[in-house]
Parts: C-alpha cells; sequence; structure tokens
C-alpha cells in the first residue's frame, strides 16, 4: 500500500460527506488543521481528503489522495466501482469488540434481571416480585474467538460466567476464554448441551454460511441464543423449531440474512426472540474521529495505519 | 449465643413451612440425614428444627431447637411475639451482593444498550438501528460503601467505569471503588455533578431518612438514579421535581417508601422511571440450602454460625 505523498497532502482539501455530523467535521479540521468543505458534484481541482460513508462516482478522482471510511465494511464501497489508483483507503472500527461485549452482557442480564419484564408491569403500575438468576458459575459458549468473541468472553467473565470458546483451528484460548474447543467435535455438542448461553460472533465466510443448524440447535439444552455476528450464519426455520421445542428458551438477534428486515419477515415473528436491527456495533461519532485521528497520525510518520484497507484484497 | 446441645439436635425432627419448596426440603434432608416433615398445628413432642419464613404462635415452644429464616430479615419474626429461650436464630442472606450488583449492572446496561426500546420495536415488527452508549469511563457514585455497595461497585468497575463511594466516616476506599468521598462535602457534591449513574445502596437509619433531598438531586447534571437501598432514603418529590427538570435522566426504584405499592401510588407516575416491586436482593431456593448447610455444618463443629442472629439485639 502506498500512502498519500507528504507534499500534496499538506496542501490537499479537507472533504466530508453530508452524513458527516458537524462536531465530528469540528474535530477532523481541528486534527488536520484545516477547514473543511462539504463535497460538490465534481472533484475537486487539487488534491483531496474525504471522508464519509459511499464514494461517489465523481469524486473517484486521481486527485482523492485518502478516503476515510466511517463504517467498518468496506465490501460495498470496493464493489461500486473501481478504486481511484493510490489512493488511500482506511475505515473506522471503534470500540467494536467493547460495544458488542457490552450489548451481550446487556442482553444476558436483562434476561436474568427480567428488565422487559418489569418494564411491562411497570406500565401496568403493577406490584409483583420477579426472582433474579445470577449468571455466576453458568456457561456461556462462544462461537467466533477472534477480537469481539474474546472481548465478549472477557466481559462475561468479569461476572463470573465459564466461557467457552468455539473455534476452527486448534489453539491457545485466547483472553476472556477459560478453554476452546473445536467446532464440530463432540466437545463442541458437550459444551452446547451445558451451555446457559450460546453467543455467536461469527464473521460470514463460504464455511460458516448455515452453521447453526438443525444439529446444533438440537444439541442445545435451554440455552439462551445470541447473535451478534452475521445473519447469514443462522438456519433460521431451524431456530424457529429449537424455540419451538425449548431447546433455544430465548433468542437475541442482532442480524437477519436479509435486512433490514420488513414488517411481514418472518424473524419477528419467532417465538421468545427480540431483534433488534443491527444495532450492536454502531460506530459512533467519537470512534470516526479517534480512528481518522489514529490513521492520520500513521501517514504524518510515514506509517502505513494498521485501519488502512488492501483494496485488491478487500479487507 | 448458645448452640443447640449435639444430643437432642441429633435426635430432633426436622420441620418445613408450607412455603418452602420441595426441592429445598429434599436438600435439607440430605444435609441432616433425616427425613423433614410439615408442620403440625402443635408443636412436636420432641426437640425439632424448623426451616420456614414465619414461625406460628404454637411453635413457640421449649422444645424449638433452632429456626433457620428463609429470608435475610427477621425483624418481623422476632416482633411477633417473645423468642423461645434458648433457641438458635439463623438466617438467609444468599448472595445478596452479588445479586444486587447484577440487578444494578442490568438496568444501567440495559439503558446504554436501549434494551427497553429495542423490545417494543420488536414488538412492533419494526427494524430501526439504535445506537448504544459505551459505559468504559464514564463515573457510578455509590452511596453505602459497605458489601453491597463495594459489590455494586466492583461489577461496574469491572466494566471500565470509574467507581466513586460516598461514606459517612473517613476511610480507605474499600473493594470496588476507585475512591471514597464524605457525604456532605463539596466532594460529593462535585462527584454528583459528574456522575452518569448515582446508585443508593443506603440502609434506613435515621441519618438517611430522606437522605437524596432536593439538594442532592439539583446537585445531579443527568445523572440516571437507581436505588437497591431502602425507599424512605429518597424524598419523592424532589425526585420528580428533578425528573422534570432534567438534573436526574431516568430513575429505576427497587425500593419505595411504602411497600407494596398499590395502583394509584404515586410513584408510578414519575417520569422515565421503571419501579422493580423490591426485586434485586430476592433470596433464591439455592440460597436457603446453601446458608443452611454453612450454619448446620458451623453447629456441628460447635461453633456459632455467621448467620446467627442475636434474638436480644435483633440483628
Amino acid at each position: 500500500m502506498l500512502l498519500p505523498h507528504p507534499e500534496p497532502l499538506a496542501h490537499a482539501r479537507l472533504l466530508t460527506s453530508p452524513s458527516v455530523d458537524p462536531s465530528v467535521v469540528r474535530e477532523l479540521e481541528r486534527i488536520t488543521g484545516r477547514p473543511a468543505g462539504p463535497a460538490h458534484a465534481t472533484a475537486p481541482d487539487g488534491p483531496f481528503v474525504y471522508v464519509g460513508d459511499v464514494l461517489p462516482e465523481s469524486l473517484r478522482s486521481p486527485r482523492l489522495l485518502w478516503f476515510h471510511s466511517v463504517n467498518a465494511g468496506t465490501d460495498a464501497l470496493l464493489a461500486a466501482g473501481p478504486w481511484p489508483e493510490g489512493a488511500l483507503l482506511t475505515r473506522t472500527v471503534g470500540r467494536m469488540g467493547e460495544r458488542i461485549a457490552q450489548y451481550t452482557l446487556a442482553w444476558v442480564l436483562a434476561e436474568c434481571q427480567s428488565v422487559p419484564e418489569h418494564t411491562a408491569q411497570h406500565s401496568r403500575a403493577q406490584w409483583h416480585r420477579i426472582p433474579s438468576e445470577l449468571v455466576g458459575g453458568r456457561t456461556a459458549v462462544v462461537h467466533g474467538t477472534g477480537r469481539i468473541g474474546s472481548a465478549v468472553a472477557g466481559l462475561l467473565r468479569a461476572c463470573s460466567v465459564r466461557t467457552v470458546g468455539v473455534g476452527r483451528t486448534p489453539r491457545e484460548a485466547p483472553e476472556g476464554f477459560d478453554r476452546v474447543v473445536l467446532a464440530g467435535t463432540e466437545e463442541e455438542a458437550a459444551a452446547l448441551a451445558d451451555a446457559r448461553w450460546v453467543v455467536s460472533a461469527l464473521p460470514l465466510t463460504g464455511a460458516t454460511a448455515g452453521f447453526f443448524d438443525v444439529s446444533r440447535f438440537t444439541a442445545m439444552r435451554g440455552a439462551s441464543f445470541v447473535n451478534v455476528g452475521r445473519g447469514a450464519t443462522v438456519d433460521l426455520p431451524a431456530l424457529d423449531a429449537a424455540l419451538r421445542a425449548g431447546n433455544v428458551r430465548r433468542a437475541v438477534l442482532d442480524v437477519l440474512p436479509d435486512e433490514p428486515a420488513g414488517p411481514g419477515h418472518p424473524a419477528w415473528r419467532l417465538p421468545r426472540t427480540v431483534i433488534t436491527s443491527h444495532s450492536a456495533g454502531i460506530t459512533a461519532d467519537e470512534d470516526v474521529v479517534a480512528d481518522f485521528g489514529s490513521c492520520w497520525e500513521a501517514v504524518a510518520e510515514g506509517r502505513t495505519p494498521a485501519l488502512a484497507v488492501d483494496t485488491l484484497r478487500g479487507y
């Protein structure tokens, strides 16, 4: 990957897309030491840096030095047309692990502490004591032992939950996990049977499409299922059957195979399920500022930013 | 405190009140090595041990060796009549600190992750992304630096929340707290102004009745208020005004000055508030078994159980 040359970068204009909040624009101006302008229908005459969500065709210009995406995923951006030669692409990952871990713990504790039930009772002005369930000593099985899965497991373990990771290659247990078992083994099936929670943080690849199938769901014995990975890793009819049979106690799905789900989507009718509209890992304004800032610092020092995307490989 | 003599204890009958779950009764039989029977209208002819919630007048007999309460509070039990001379009284405290800490974290995360809003959207089959708020680096002020407050702070700190305790006497910060300030000082007011959450774990004493008054609520600058202590420590009209003015962002009240609250209670009409019917510290069946078990072990070894109550002092 080539970095922008210091000389044109020093003179480059800073442009931002309309979706970028004014408070973020001010921070970008502070970081780069220049005023920001909105993008116009045509690319500027001179070199420019662009911060935004999408890159309009008109700005796919050889004068684009650097595009910083306010999102983590850049697949749509790269699929929309050829990437301008030599332009740096960086992305916003933010505190994704932390966010998804807090999302997961929020829903785990919401179930054990009956948050939705108390909220409903309150709306009826009904005083009725509801016993809570302690999470300590129960087992969470987390599929995906990378950065996200590790953050999820680490936070659950801070509440004394036992954490079993499921991975696809034999390895030492990463941070946050008590132990790791191999996907597709007897050990995984035993862990699923023992689990109070099964959390998926799997990416979508050829190997994970439909991963949570009839066999995995029927191996569960009353676990609650949380999906913070990708929707297409789950066979929804199999989940539906497992919820009806009781193998799955409840489900919290942040993601679906097809998003956004319209009001007629069958997933809304799954029993004992909450769908949260792909909200678990939304990058925040502060993430955009922090991640652009660290990229800017790296480029200024002649280093390739850790958040740079290989535009040929796509990640 | 006198312990039951080993000889009559070895022959004592085990009786349980109707409120004790059969699964608990089986565990009590296992622990004591004898069958359990229900209590009848009159006390048995020989020595007996009783496990239950209330102690009927008819069982307040000199043959009662030991009463184990399935609850933590024994004030009502002792107020109901003279305690049979020489009878040991023990109680169930369970994992109260852990329970109340998980309750608090559940509601803190439920707010930051919009659990009630997602649940409501789901019921409308509405796909709408909601950004989350990270808890790390924000400040929680916890009033009460004893066992419960310390457990609450410790769990919040595991999520990288900064924890400030408020106590009534100068002391080292107990486990879980980054620092402790004195109640009624400028430092407390500054902590309240800086707080994202204010959690009360205060007991009710002469010094804490109406503790959360106009001055404390107006010192807050948008904190959410969680009360897991005692209801009468809060001036409800002052809380109402602070919620309307925005000094208090939201409130979660497990306790009220008068409980249970009937449907006409004004607390149900507090804005942005959830009342949870004194559910945060309910002792569970497993707590009864564990706490009775530890008392039994202590008595067998001739030690006074840590959960024994001084029936003259009342705690």
